[in-house]
């Protein structure tokens, strides 16, 4: 009965009248029960989309680490998923690392990578034993000092080269924040030695979203010079040589599904000639995907509040910069669908926007839509990645509900917030109640 | 003893060591108490700005409304303050609105500004008695409909211009998203006036953070040839004339203090002549600033994690885009000094950026600075206005605490989150405790 829309991801299934489900389940069901703003995700589409993501690398690797990015979306609910699916965790923060313990990651599978951070910010992922990933070896103090050493250490390299849908998401090169330039990583690992670490791994994260195939085997190949030219003389045998993450997602219509077997056999032709002929031991391929894995598996249910015949014609919706920061912070494309509509009437020009007052609040593009109503349902897709996880409190509206359908059907994995949640932790004062003020 | 820095906001005291205090309280005695990242507010300062303001307007208008846009900062003691001083509230969200109502601001004082608000939205300011000022009047549905007529209704009106200090920020012109088009502005009142409303108001806000004094006579000159053409013709009388907020502050030294005296002059010698030309009653002069009233009192103390000399030299914080989102989103300014530093030694250029996983998270512009040593207490001046209101979890990071300085000394006005916050609406789920996951 219902049929996949060619226009949209594969998760969103039409009916005939253009009523959208996922999993079977409509979406106006979900918005009725739950309301909206509504981040909803698939337990299917993350596990699709994990398992091409594992068959891919298991095609042309015999050993690799995949580690979920928890910064992309740290739902508890969702990391299970991917705990459960055997993949290892990626963290940045004490939150994170703590959080990675507690969902029961295997601590050898899981890597902490922050950046400028303190001793105090390695102490939950070296207590747990995870693998260390330090952005800098040249430190005021020892980082080890008042704990065990890390049972594996790897360096993130900056090897002065990056890429990224954004300015902003350019995470290597000669102007990024992250790494240790690639001519000082043997002082790195001297220095390591030093310590007495005798396991190590090393890292490179140069960008986020990319599309073009290619770059993931450029990288490699330069990563691979580098480890040739700074490692080898020092005799470093590396457990893992992680990529990064960087998958992209086809965002917009004009951009093309990135083809992650072929990425993976791409990276391969430059991984293994180079690896067997260097002495560096055995290293599995390590990544570290964040938005690949959950993106397009999550979509942000909005109600549409008020369409408004201003210079350009404007439909307002319920979610904004505060729900959903991407557009506003980086210009991003999020493709946007009404509900119910039949795809046989006429189409025209909307600028989509929240309701937070400034003008950042506003997607790119103008939208071809049927003629919207308030009370519609908009349907935004690639939602689950950087969604929810940049949500704030911004002109004093609480947060949004998320539902995960598994195969037990839809479950609420996060309350919607209450207005005075906004006020949780200030003293003397409550948003309800008669008290002090 | 203590002297006031040239190069600082007025509110920082600095001894001959360098060492900054606040109203004789020294920021190290905060930082080591509260711990960082640590948003700091002076009561004094507070009350400084809005009085400056207030005598501003009260030196050429007889009748002049101030309303605090809550949305820049709705900690309940900072609104608290500009309650007590006798301001309104400007409002732009239910929650905001129950917060003016609940702060007990007169309700004849609060306005109510949405955009694309549904019908719920304006159930709480109207319940409230607030005035209500509509983004459109063109509407799907009548939106007072089951509610009480606002005892005073005005409208946002777009004047076709616009300014701002980054394009995200401006909310007027052509490409705004905000208010009625002003050739339509006459559509609008005799909508209302069919309604059975009779107290009227009009509206304007068309930018932010401007430094330039003439602009807000150039706007208020604007908005007067609308209410002559669109609105006299009606026999409109006014209550009010709202030409919004906007008003700027210094961020970045190149920057030059807006004297409000002048602006309000050049505003009155625009409005009063034109004003008894036309029969239009005696409306008040209103305005709706947030960031010139609480921006220069809060301070945003993080302490400095690790630095690192790469392809250029960076200095990491405690704080980053999760914290203060303006330097990310809008390439904002913000002054950044390191406590206790002598002043006589030479300076250097350093990036300064948080510890998020992404690029954005960094301070525009290299700062000079005598060398940083992690555990340095660094200070971010300008951050009371859209600092803890912007802020997010991302990176799993949990949010900062809030001290607000009054007259009986520092006050914790928000107590900082802990890593369990992040996830407290997660059900079956807890990131200390044992328990189902």
């Amino acid at each position: 009965m219902g049929r996949a829309d060619a226009s949209m991801g594969a998760m969103i299934v039409k009916d005939e009248r253009g009523l959208m489900e996922v999993d079977g389940y409509p979406l106006t069901d979900l918005a009725r029960e739950w309301g909206t703003p509504l981040y909803v995700y698939s337990k299917r589409q993350i596990e699709a989309d994990a398992t091409r993501l594992k068959k891919a690398l298991g095609a042309h690797f015999d050993r690799f680490h995949i580690s979920y990015a928890l910064k992309a979306n740290s739902n508890p609910h969702i990391v299970k998923i991917l705990k459960d699916l055997g993949l290892g965790a990626d963290c940045s923060s004490p939150a994170e690392a703590l959080l990675a313990a507690r969902m029961g990651f295997p601590t050898e599978k899981s890597i902490y990578t922050g950046n400028f951070e303190s001793p105090q910010d390695l102490k939950v992922p070296l207590k747990n034993r995870m693998t260390i990933n330090l952005d800098d070896h040249a430190r005021a103090q020892n980082p080890f000092e008042d704990s065990p050493l890390p049972p594996v250490l790897s360096f993130r390299i900056n090897p002065g080269i990056g890429r990224g849908g954004f300015e902003g998401i350019i995470t290597g090169g000669a102007d990024a924040k992250f790494g240790i330039p690639y001519e000082k990583c043997g002082e790195a690992y001297a220095w390591a030695k030093s310590l007495g670490i005798d396991r190590f791994g090393i890292h490179m994260m140069t960008g986020s979203n990319i599309l073009n195939p290619f770059y993931f085997a450029e990288i490699t190949g330069k990563l691979l010079s580098i480890i040739e030219t700074h490692l080898c003389p020092l005799g470093i045998e590396l457990e893992f040589i992680n990529i990064g993450g960087g998958l992209g997602l086809p965002y917009s219509p004009e951009e093309k599904e990135l083809d992650v077997e072929e990425v993976f056999r791409l990276v391969a032709d430059v991984f293994h000639p180079k690896v067997e002929r260097l002495s560096i031991g055995h290293p599995a391929l390590a990544i570290e995907p964040g938005r690949y894995l959950v993106g397009r598996a999550g979509l942000l249910l909005s109600t549409v509040t008020h369409v408004k015949e201003s210079y350009r014609t404007y439909m307002g919706l319920d979610s904004g910069m505060n729900t959903l920061l991407r557009p506003s912070l980086y210009g991003a494309y999020h493709p946007i669908h009404l509900d119910g509509k039949s795809q046989t009437n006429a189409v025209s020009p909307y600028w989509v926007c929240g309701q937070v007052c400034e003008n950042s609040d506003l997607h790119p593009k103008a939208r071809d839509l049927e003629t919207p109503t308030p009370g519609d349902l908009a349907v935004m897709e690639y939602a689950g990645a950087y969604g929810f996880a940049m949500s704030s409190h911004y002109n004093g509206r609480p947060r949004p509900a998320e539902v995960l359908i598994t195969e037990d059907g839809p479950e609420l994995i996060r309350e919607r917030e209450e207005d005075g949640d906004i006020f949780l932790r200030v003293p003397h004062f409550s948003l309800n109640a008669e008290g002090p003020k």
